[in-house]
């Protein structure tokens, strides 16, 4: 039997804020919860409405569940988890990386941490302005790759003066991204849903990459985040 | 001064049903509806709580236009439009199309309608238990397609039978998709999120192709249907 107290705070883990004081985050669903478990993440607490094996966990009713999930329909399982410590620093420039500025929905982090995950990215540069990659929406669309792909809140200005790789910007008003040759490490950076890569940082980056649009005048004017980081890096990753 | 009647009827158009018995569907925001009446769509009654010029409507109080908007923050401008009677048997074959089959999310049905749009792709071909396409949750992701790629609703196994070109299924097993050239015509089949293309039809197409994925063991499973689509058709494409 979860305290009305129980059951806030764990509704409050929605929160950035409480998130942040608590050092806890949550994840649900089955295949969510154990990728998270076998991939060494830390569980504070796993409740469950059915019996687990192996896992240590407290038995709740639906009812419970209904109280403390973020979910319309919740799963039989929820895990608070501890939030993990990423140290930016040591991260390896020799590959190929994803930087977002200002990212504000979060379906689409969901989603572009899955497909980072699916490319081998192993690191995410956030704005910190972004949406937080521990928000429950965001972990839920990851659909586990969270436990895999980090996302490092930085100052993306300072990071891409110290980067020697190559910086490519996504933007409207650049060159054709299918004549573009892709070294094997580098910086893609990816702008909000809304205005794009900031002034400010667009100005410090030297190769403006654009998805040719083949629908002519009056066709759709942009391409969702998601998908368009997805065709760049079916592109980047082209073998 | 909109009737309670009226209301009601404007907000049970959020329901397929309701679409078909009137004839009619929603789309709301400015760039949308603006979209729509410059595409040449036939609204049925536009209603604004601000002062438009040009186009015929209905002035509604703020507290109105909440309770007949689909939106959890309504826009100023709210268009019932008259559904439009496309002729699938009417498709020019000569050109590539999408075939999407059981896609249930609206979210990423109106992202594919969008990336179709860049990539100048005017026909989806929908199988008869995918969402539809005029729901008002696929509208407003259109941002603004939807006025210019139909979606036909059809027998798939009939599609494909009768199709002449090249069918191209998406799957976890086929070969990579950078080592196949694609032609200029033919069809695209993209299957649900959850159980992918359903084998029976599957059985009638010859070329399976995948996206392969870098992220190596352990990395993730699947990719979301509209970032998979959206790599393929960067490929398919590509000059």
């Amino acid at each position: 039997m979860l305290s009305k107290n129980q059951q806030k705070n764990i509704r409050q883990l929605s929160r950035k804020k409480h998130r942040q004081e608590s050092g806890l985050f949550v994840a649900e669903g089955e295949k969510l919860v154990h990728e998270l478990l076998n991939s060494g993440w830390k569980a504070d607490q796993i409740y469950s409405t059915e019996p687990l094996q192996q896992t240590p966990y407290t038995l709740v009713h639906l009812s419970e569940m209904k109280k403390i999930s973020h979910l319309s329909s919740p799963s039989p399982i929820l895990g608070v988890f501890h939030l993990p410590h990423y140290d930016s620093s040591a991260v390896n420039h020799q590959e190929f990386s994803l930087v977002l500025d200002n990212i504000a929905d979060p379906g689409n982090l969901g989603t572009i941490i899955r497909l980072c995950d699916w490319f081998g990215i192993k690191n995410i540069f956030c704005s910190s302005n972004s949406v937080d990659c521990f928000n429950p929406k965001v972990v839920q669309s990851t659909m586990g790759s969270i436990a895999r792909v980090r996302c490092h809140y930085v100052d993306l200005h300072t990071l891409i003066e110290d980067c020697d790789a190559k910086v490519f910007a996504a933007t409207l008003d650049g060159s054709s991204h299918y004549k573009e040759s892709f070294p094997s490490q580098g910086l893609l950076v990816m702008g909000s849903e809304s205005h794009g890569i900031s002034e400010a940082l667009l100005e410090k980056i030297d190769h403006r990459i654009t998805i040719p649009s083949f629908g002519g005048r009056g066709g759709a004017e942009s391409l969702n985040v998601a998908t368009a980081t997805a065709i760049l890096l079916g592109e980047i990753f082209r073998p």
